[in-house]
């Protein structure tokens, strides 16, 4: 019998996180308050406490608390599979593991930070969340998180994404949440934009706004991040620290680990566990590739300076690889790699080279999803298929040098709500799109000045 | 740590499917044929031997041949759940367990007999199969079981819901399969139809006779059909027979077991391998709930008699429980339950009383589903949310009595696509529908006529 997925116990389910600031050659740049541009915290009423520890701890391992634990075991551990199938379709003699965190209740990796806020939120005395959400995914995963601990959930969606795709929707709602079109008329920065322009379609950055001044206003409500920062990355470790049992149970080690990064937090999730061997010495050769996505392509083409993580400019300035943070990326179906600057450790790993990237068209992109599809039955969501599409040319490698090399993939989801992308495809209307360089150029004039000497 | 997921190590998946056949405590009234009236095997140009042989076999043990094995094994085994949040919510002693088909790449229980029947289809030298579906459900999952062992498949989708449904279609494409909409030009039935009438939204009789015509018309083509006949619940049996090695990790045996009932196939899958304690007299007083949707009530209200298996009248009469072969459904949102009649297995066992039943509208089956997603965060498809209803009920019961009940689900998967009827429902728009007496009445009039001493 040929093995090709491998269960974790529940006894056996990490009970820590694992924090790489402890291992970290050289320690982070700091955040920047986006007011005065000095060192700071993250925004103290904004954020839970214990968000806020995490985003600066140098301790190694951090304790899961049991009641994110027990939440977490109504889906977790999730399962790593072997890709056999895909591999003799390749007829590579390359071995390809892939960790599946589609079997969640909300399709993806995201509700192993949105619990994990949840709880922190609840336990400092909170009664409410409030987020933005571009095309729902996250949005879901956090309406699922507070559900879980009883908070009531505020989620301001794309009002052109809430029109247009209203399957996240209603997920949200069936999880309990009461999910609104930003602008709304709920808050004043929403009121303003809908007396100036009533038609507006509403964006990242405005949603964003709305959600902030929603928690800024009230004292029992937080607001909550589903990328980028540090702590959220954290909380991700999960996957890894659970693979990395997993795939001591198949007698493997991987030589090259991909994920795609959008804002950085599914593939921070899998590799940060990993990276500690090549750190201390015991894999150097190991490979981490970062796949982006060509229309937003902030490591490969940006350069690494500071700027707002958000595109209202409300949020800490932090010092990543960034397309500049007015930067619209081109509307790719993969919505969550859809972010200007990249999550700031895995920026400072690329820094200081220890991981590589690659930023990927999207037709190309699709063609590795539907032959993923054909091999091993999985409808993948267009982020991931990133990570696909750079699996098959590594596992084409390994045959053209007859190399058997291990490739783990951080597989974050499946795309049973992005079908009308595999259309889109399939039917030959699917577009690419160039890397839009002037736009970058101008973004990047509007870069904030920040003082010299940080 | 309470354990909340049983994972089943793949060298312990069955081997062997279950077949009731061996030991029914009486055998199976014959099948008749549609022309003739008299007793009949499947037709054979139809479908492959092998299915045949199984439709008929007294083999207690079938094995599971290897290629289908290793097929199974890209998801299975599949994930026995203990549901806590929801038994705490209920405040009930019982302890509530479901086996969980959702996380197939279709999303339900639907490949375990897809694939299967795909195998048996190659073996014996075809290229292409033919098959009908509604909503898109078995269409799908029988995309996935063609792409596996690389053969060729036309689905013939109502037209109405191909054009409704968008979703599933995409899923068969994705897969590879030839989704049209029906009635189609491709056959002589369906060039009729659209002769007469330009604009038929079709019907799932239609489709049928086209998927068979198409069959009947080329040697290298079976035709596959989805649920209601004994060798696509033999098939089925898997489930149960990995459950029972689950609950024997979880020290536990199912007092109650519930399940939804369209064809049977899923629910059969998982209790037939339990019914064999009650037949033998090891556990007599365990009770097997059928749930059907009071917009189709076959066990409840129907008489047993012979009756067309399809609407059309194209396939073998068989006796069951039956509401009229030209019986059409109210269109409730658990498309998979409107069927006229029921598997000749579960018939049988339900006229010995081996087996009782329920029928139950759509809003409180919504209720249950929200309550499961609001407890275990899992969104169940609209059938299985009829085994919540009636599980709820029961833990209900065990909490007013203080019995601390063990209670197994036949969970069959997600409703990732169904989400609209979510949405109908949270928005208080949800309709239901009364059992339809009149419509009952007048299709039982048009019954076969069987002659006297069969």
């Amino acid at each position: 019998m040929e093995r090709t997925m491998y269960f974790l116990d529940q006894k056996d389910m990490p009970t820590h996180w694992y924090n790489i600031q402890a291992d970290l050659p050289e320690p982070l740049p700091p955040l920047l308050h986006p007011g005065t541009k000095e060192p700071t915290r993250l925004p103290p009423p904004l954020f839970p406490e214990a968000c806020n520890e995490q985003e600066f701890s140098k301790e190694r391992w951090i304790e899961i608390p049991e009641e994110v634990q027990e939440i977490y075991r109504t889906w977790r551990p999730t399962v790593l599979h072997r890709a056999r199938r895909l591999e003799k379709a390749l007829d590579t003699p390359a071995k390809i593991f892939f960790k599946y965190e589609g079997t969640s209740q909300a399709g993806s990796h995201k509700p192993n930070t949105a619990v994990a806020q949840a709880y922190y939120a609840k336990k400092q005395g909170a009664k409410r969340m409030t987020t933005e959400t571009g095309a729902g995914q996250w949005g879901s995963a956090l309406s699922m998180g507070c559900m879980f601990f009883g908070l009531e959930l505020k989620v301001y969606m794309v009002k052109v994404s809430y029109n247009q795709k209203p399957y996240r929707r209603i997920l949200m709602e069936t999880w309990g949440a009461n999910c609104v079109p930003s602008p709304s008329t709920d808050t004043e920065i929403g009121r303003k934009i809908l007396a100036e322009n009533p038609d507006s379609p509403g964006s990242l950055g405005i949603a964003i706004s709305e959600a902030i001044e929603d928690a800024l206003n009230r004292d029992d409500t937080f607001y909550s991040i589903g990328s980028v920062v540090n702590h959220v990355l954290l909380h991700q470790t999960i996957v890894g620290e659970e693979t990395r049992k997993q795939m001591e149970m198949a007698d493997a080690y991987p030589d090259i680990i991909v994920g795609c990064i959008g804002g950085g937090s599914n593939f921070a999730g899998q590799f940060l566990p990993w990276i500690r061997d090549k750190i201390s010495g015991k894999k150097p050769d190991m490979r981490i590739i970062c796949v982006e996505p060509m229309a937003a392509p902030s490591l490969t083409k940006g350069p690494y300076t500071w700027d707002y993580g958000d595109i209202a400019g409300l949020a800490p300035i932090v010092k990543m690889y960034t397309l500049g943070h007015t930067f619209i990326p081109s509307p790719i179906h993969a919505g969550g790699l859809r972010y200007h600057g990249m999550a700031p450790i895995i920026c400072h790993l690329y820094k200081l080279g220890l991981v590589e990237a690659r930023a990927e068209y999207q037709i190309p992109v699709f063609e590795a999803g539907v032959k993923f599809a054909r091999t091993e039955g999985i409808i993948t969501a267009p982020e991931p298929c990133h990570d696909l599409k750079v699996t098959i040319d590594e596992a084409l490698k390994c045959r053209e040098a007859g190399e058997s090399k291990t490739i783990l993939i951080a597989h974050s989801g499946h795309g049973h709500f992005d079908l009308a992308a595999y259309d889109e495809y399939l039917s030959g209307k699917l577009k690419d799109y160039e890397y839009p360089e002037e736009k970058v150029r101008e973004a990047l004039a509007e870069l904030p000045k920040v003082p010299s000497g940080i």
